[in-house]
């Protein structure tokens, strides 16, 4: 195990600055077919927020908007309190590239308490994490080789064929961990909530041109559940609900190996067919 | 039918000011316990945006965070591009008292094109609108008044029973219309999704503080398929991943009767028990 110092996924997020003024780079290692892998910068910007002095309690809400291309290159991330109070804390987040907005975020805090619980979601019937073979990464983008994916259902690749005419549905679930091994929390979650392919590939089996809008996660782990994690592998099971004129939507459930529902999911995705 | 000018509903959205800068107030019509009915302050802020005269295409994704809250009288709204390109649109939306943040949001619109489209998320089977009883409103919060909700499944109240040791599931199906009865549009879209009963009152069937902290909706109808709607009934359907320390999510299906799923919701709540 690489220690957090060095570890890539640490370096990728790794910001210089303080009060609420940070700078970053884009990181190689995290690049996606043009400038960097959405979950990337969407941690970089968690990162941002859990940086702050003044920063109380664990994710519980974020969304992240992305509304231009990131460059390779620097960036700065801006992060200002909206509202403070001892329950929960709103954050807005921008990361920026000379002085233009490429990505929004709304970052929620809050402290959780004891209090009836009980996780309606089942989790999905699934082999074993040892019995499923590891996704070949050749020809995938750059940042897929950071991750081990180990697809049960619904994948995607030259692996799997591609028909041009194939529509199944569009559901996939996987085993996923980081690569080389890193201790989970909030900000590889955050990371982890976008690296499911894109639906319309999976549903269509061939690549066309997509672009997450915006990216929710509501957050349903405490910095105890990420522990016990460790560098565990993480369940996935993500779908779509519709592909609509352009847009589709992305829903997906992240859960421990012990079957603690860790964050769910939801993305607007644009697609040209 | 009342006309538009003189709906309850638009009254309560209606909006003075131009070019990012807006004022309102609360409508006592749409009273939540405390503060007026979250559903018509996210319509209210989607009103201001698709009124800025540089608004284009249809909404796409929206979330509204709820930072502090909103007291009844007099409130701000500023709406502000954060980047307008051809084919989406990114707007930040803050509404304000006292120069304070009560809420804020991000709104994307979209052009919609022609693609594949398909949607996979089954209608639910539910019976005829006709032969389900309207709930009675008595004793619930003034909001209520402004929609008839025709519950198939899992409701709360007075007429279900209180069980203060009910642990059923939280899934609640159900048909929903203002009253009375208006066309529907994106401004009404939004408040219906937020019209559900927090998700820990059915799944106690009790009544314990709670509060929405964020709300996300990812639309996926066009002006056209709002206009087919018109003043008829839609499906919704609610139901809670987990309740875990604290917070509870709610996801949620919006349906037209001829079954075109209109929206899907994610919400985070804070509850205490």
């Amino acid at each position: 195990m690489s220690s957090s110092h060095t570890h890539p996924f640490d370096l990728a997020i790794s910001l210089t600055g303080e009060n609420g003024l940070y700078r970053g780079e884009t990181s190689p290692r995290y690049a996606n077919m043009i400038g960097p892998f959405g979950g990337i910068s969407a941690a970089t910007m968690m990162h941002a927020v859990l940086s702050e002095s003044k920063a109380e309690g664990e994710p519980v809400a974020a969304t992240f908007n992305f509304s231009a291309p990131i460059k390779d290159g620097s960036f700065e991330i801006v992060a200002s309190p909206v509202k403070l109070s001892r329950s929960t804390q709103h954050w807005m987040v921008e990361l920026r590239q000379n002085n233009s907005t490429c990505m929004n975020a709304t970052v929620i805090l809050g402290k959780r308490r004891d209090t009836f619980s009980e996780t309606e979601s089942p989790f999905p019937r699934v082999p074993e994490y040892e019995s499923v073979e590891i996704m070949p990464s050749l020809g995938l983008p750059e940042w897929v080789n950071n991750y081990r994916f180990r697809i049960i259902e619904g994948g995607f690749g030259p692996t799997f064929g591609q028909h041009d005419d194939h529509v199944g549905d569009s559901k996939t679930v996987q085993w996923i961990e980081d690569h080389p091994p890193r201790p989970l929390d909030f900000t590889s979650l955050t990371s982890i909530s976008d690296i499911f392919f894109p639906r319309v590939f999976v549903k269509r089996q061939t690549v066309m041109p997509v672009g997450t809008i915006s990216l929710t996660i509501h957050f349903h782990a405490q910095d105890e559940d990420l522990a016990e994690v460790g560098t565990h592998a993480i369940l996935g099971a993500a779908r779509s609900s519709t592909f609509s004129k352009g847009f589709f939507d992305q829903v997906s459930e992240l859960w421990s190996p012990s079957q603690k529902l860790l964050a769910t999911t939801s993305q607007m995705v644009y697609f040209k067919d």
